[in-house]
Formats: C-alpha cells, structure tokens, sequence
C-alpha cells in the first residue's frame, strides 16, 4: 500500500504515474480539503475532484482543470442571470457537486460522499479528504484577507499574500482513516503540490505530523523545477512568503519531515545542498509530460 | 392594481391571460410557497418558477413545465452518478435556483431573490412568495406521509391521499407584502389552482383569510371544469378527501371567502346551485388554449 498526501493537478498526475507502476487498488490519496468552498449551496471540492476525475481519465488535458466534454449551459444561464459565475462549474461537474451535496444533507460524510463518486468514476485507488470537516485555507494579503478561491480562481493568484491561515482546525477531526493510511502504507509520498496552499493545511490537522515523523522515511517529490512551479502560484507565494523558490526551499521548508527528496534534472545542482541537510536525494525527471517520464518519475519515488 | 393568488401553471396562465388586457406592472401575485424544497442543497419554489417563466415566455408549451430550449446534462450526469435524479432539474432552470440559493445565504429574502430573478427575465408584474420562511405542504397517503414533491412528482399524485398538512405555519411570517398587495388591491382574483394544494396552503398563513374576508368582493376561477381539474390531481384528492370534484364543490370548500366565481360554459348547469350558495357567478370560458379564449376570461374576471 502507499499513501500519497495530495492537493489538486500536481498530485493526480503522480497519483495516474503511480498507476503505471503499481495496482491503482495499492494507492490511497489522502487529499487537501482546504480548498473545498460552498457556493450557490454547493459543496465543492476541487482537490477531490481534480485527483477522482484525473483517475478516472476524465480530466480536460487540454484545459487543465474539470472534465472532457464538458459543457457551460448552467454558468452561462447564471451569468445571465447577473449570477456569481466567477467559479466555472461545468455542467458534467455540477452533477458532482449536486451529489456530494445532497448526499451530505442526508448525513453522509465528505469521505463517504468522495467514495461513492469515485466509484462511479471507476476510479480503483482509495481517496480520503484530509477531513470530513470544513477546513478552510485563507490568504491574508496586501489587499485584504481573502478566502481560498477568491484569491486562486476570482484573482488568478495575483495579489500579494503576507501569510497563509487554515481556519477551523480546532473543531476539525482528522480523517481516521487518513491517519491509519499513512501509519499502514509501505511509503507514504508527498505530491509535487503546493507545499503552503495544498500540503501544509494536510499537515496542519492534529496527528498527520506526528505520523509521518514517526515513520521517518517519506518521500517527496519538488513543486518547483528550475525555480519555478510547473502550475499555480507556488513560486511566487513562497518569495511573497520569504520562502526561497526553488526545491531546496521546499526541503527546508518541509524539514525532517521528509526523508527522502525527488528533484528534477534541472535542479541537479541542488542535490548537494538538499543532500547535506540530512535527506536523500534523487534525481530524474519530475515533470510528467508524457507516459514514459511519468513511469520514470514513479519508478524512482518508489525506488 | 390587481393581486392574484396563484399556484403554478393554471396560475401562470391566467397571469399571461390578465396581461392581455392589463398593463403587465399593475398585476402582483402571492404565490404558493408550500411546494418548496431543498434539493441538492438547492431551495427550489417551482410555483414561483412556473410564474416567472410564463410571464417571461420562456415556458416549455408542449412539456407543460420548465423552461424552452432546456437541456438536460447535468441531470443526465447526476443519473450515470447514482444520483436522485427523479425530480428532473434542466440546466437552464438550474441556474434560478443557484442563483436563488446563493442570495439566500448571502441573507436576500425569497422576496428579494425573487424580484431579482424576475427582473433579469424581463417580467414586469410583482411576483410575491406568500411567506419568505419555510413552510411544506405534506400529504397523509394510505402509503404513508409524503413530502410534497415525492407525491407530486416522484409517485406522479398516484396515491390516495387521507389528509394534506402545512407545516411550519406556527414560525412562518405572511409575507407584509403579499398581505399589502391583497388589502390595497382594486381586485383580488384566486387563480384556477389546486385548491387544497396550493391556495389552501396561502390562505393558511396568517392575516391572509382575514384579509380576504375584509375586502368581501374576491373573484375566484374555478380549477375543476367538467368535474375534472384541467391539469393536476385536484379532481382526485378532493374525491379522496370526500369533496365534491366540482366547480361547485371548490366554491363549497373556499365558502364565504370568494364573492364572485367564474365558472365554464361546461359547468353552466352549476351556475344556479353555486349562486344560490350566495355567490354571484359569471359563465364563460375558462380554459385558456388560445389567446382569445384567454383574454375573453381576464374580461370575464375583471368585469
């Protein structure tokens, strides 16, 4: 078994390398939460659904987020409307959305609801929000306090952010079954997603940094190739956060946490230095352009 | 100014019909909220609805409810998912009631959202849920109790039903407006509506019979022509609930509440034994197929 903390794009590109290597039942995502918002009533989980539609093989390559052949009848009707329709929900999604929704109201959890749409999907792996609590990450930034998708998808992630808060954690359970996933697996992964907006509010919920340090010997595979992030505002948040952006900034930041790094060819000039600060390095091709280099990339994660 | 207690689609024809011979802006209507529900997490008014639609022509003739020019993904989708697809949510009209949904939790008012839908179809009259808090109409059936649209739409009304219920009356505020717009009208008029169903429902709120019976001069068209309701089950569940289905069975059941009837040519032979209840009663023809037939009704109400 391996268990693999996740946020949204990054992380289900590893997630669908991993299943090139291993049995897709092998796999448990344990997934970011704090993303998830409710609009117009909806409960909404992007990382969710980003990891269960890209596993299922449904996911817009093309587009980079939702679903192929997707449609926009209701947001264009909304819009209309003179709706708030600043957060695209496709048509093939909302059904998503409509399900976990409905589903909570009868008393289901988010872990429930998470895997019976996966089921659906066709999806074999096993996909574990962090928590079946609201957990909401918030951006403090030079223009006001912000809430996630505000700041991610209504501002495109161009304004300043002075600090990074996960709301709701005191009243938030962590998943037991999260927490079990991590403790059990062969080797627990720490996804090449944002480490502040999509790993930290994982690592943030009680007991998840005490499992994974009791093991000792996670892997991690770097956001940031050539100083740069291969999608989001991971770069510039951690300049705008004083963080150096680079994948040794994302080994200091992480720690002792991680054992074992995954850095990229380009960053091949890092090894010594991520090296000298206690953890292993390997280095090979991270960005998962195509099947082989995906293959390659799970290959030496899981080495 | 002329004030209409409407239900859903009788209602929103005799609304088309009064707008042939009235300035559009000078009809408000309090409508029937008992059919409400929440689905998905969506608050979904389909009487509401069905009004706004009509009067913005952009009802479905031939399919008798839901918008023209609707599609069907997302309900499609939610059924490939396992969803609850059974109360069938086009995309077009999913888009009301997000954008409904969303104002509710923002803190508008059903009023509030309401206009604002109403405005953005392009409808002119005022269209006034009878109360902004939640109240459901729920059936007693020999299969047990029934939420309102299980009976409706999910069983079709194909059960005998041995009561009907509005529940929430105790905590639920008539709307003010709809309480103004019925003192301060020149006419009140109850729609051609399931009386049990959806105005019995209105007239249940507080201050409303009362209201009604101060001004003494209510017109009311008959739903049952023929002793059968045009559309709907009201000629099944008066017989279930030991009324008469008959024009002059509903003018038994609103009793001293509704001076004038307008009853149809088919019903004539009614005419004496409803007027001798002391009712004036106008004969003409109440079922609106053409645009002349409709008018000749709105002259026959607002004689």
């Amino acid at each position: 078994m391996i268990t693999v903390l996740a946020g949204g794009v990054g992380a289900a590109r590893l997630l669908r390398a991993l299943c090139l290597v291993v049995d897709p039942g092998e796999l448990t995502a344990v997934i970011n939460v704090g993303d998830d918002l409710v609009l117009h009533g909806l409960t909404i989980c992007p990382d969710v659904d980003t990891v269960t539609y890209t596993l299922a093989g449904l996911n817009d390559e093309a587009r980079g987020w939702g679903l192929t052949g997707e449609t926009w009848r209701v947001m264009d009707e909304l819009e209309a409307l003179g709706g708030e329709a600043w957060f695209r929900l496709g048509d093939r999604d909302l059904a998503t959305h409509l399900y976990r929704t409905q589903r909570l109201a009868e008393g289901a959890t988010k872990t429930e609801a998470t895997a019976e749409i996966a089921r659906a999907r066709g999806v074999a792996s096993t996909l574990l929000p962090a928590s079946d609590d609201p957990v909401a990450t918030t951006l403090e930034t030079l223009e006001g306090p912000m809430a996630f998708q505000e700041y991610f998808v209504r501002r495109r992630h161009d304004v300043t952010v002075t600090a990074v808060r996960v709301t709701g954690l005191a009243a938030a359970r962590t998943s037991p079954a999260a927490l079990a996933a991590i403790a059990g697996a062969e080797r627990v992964v720490v996804a090449p997603s944002n480490p502040l907006l999509s790993i930290d509010p994982i690592l943030a919920l009680a007991g998840v940094r005490e499992a994974l340090g009791e093991r000792g010997d996670v892997v991690a595979v770097s956001p940031i190739v050539g100083g740069a992030a291969l999608k989001g505002p991971a770069d510039r948040l951690m300049s705008d956060l004083g963080l150096e952006p680079s994948a040794a900034g994302v080994a200091d930041h992480y720690g002792g946490l991680v054992a074992t790094w995954v850095i990229d060819e380009l960053d091949a000039a890092l090894a010594g230095r991520i090296g000298g600060a206690g953890h292993e390095v390997r280095v090979t091709t991270t960005v998962m352009d195509d099947p082989a280099r995906a293959r390659a990339l799970a290959e030496a994660v899981l080495a």
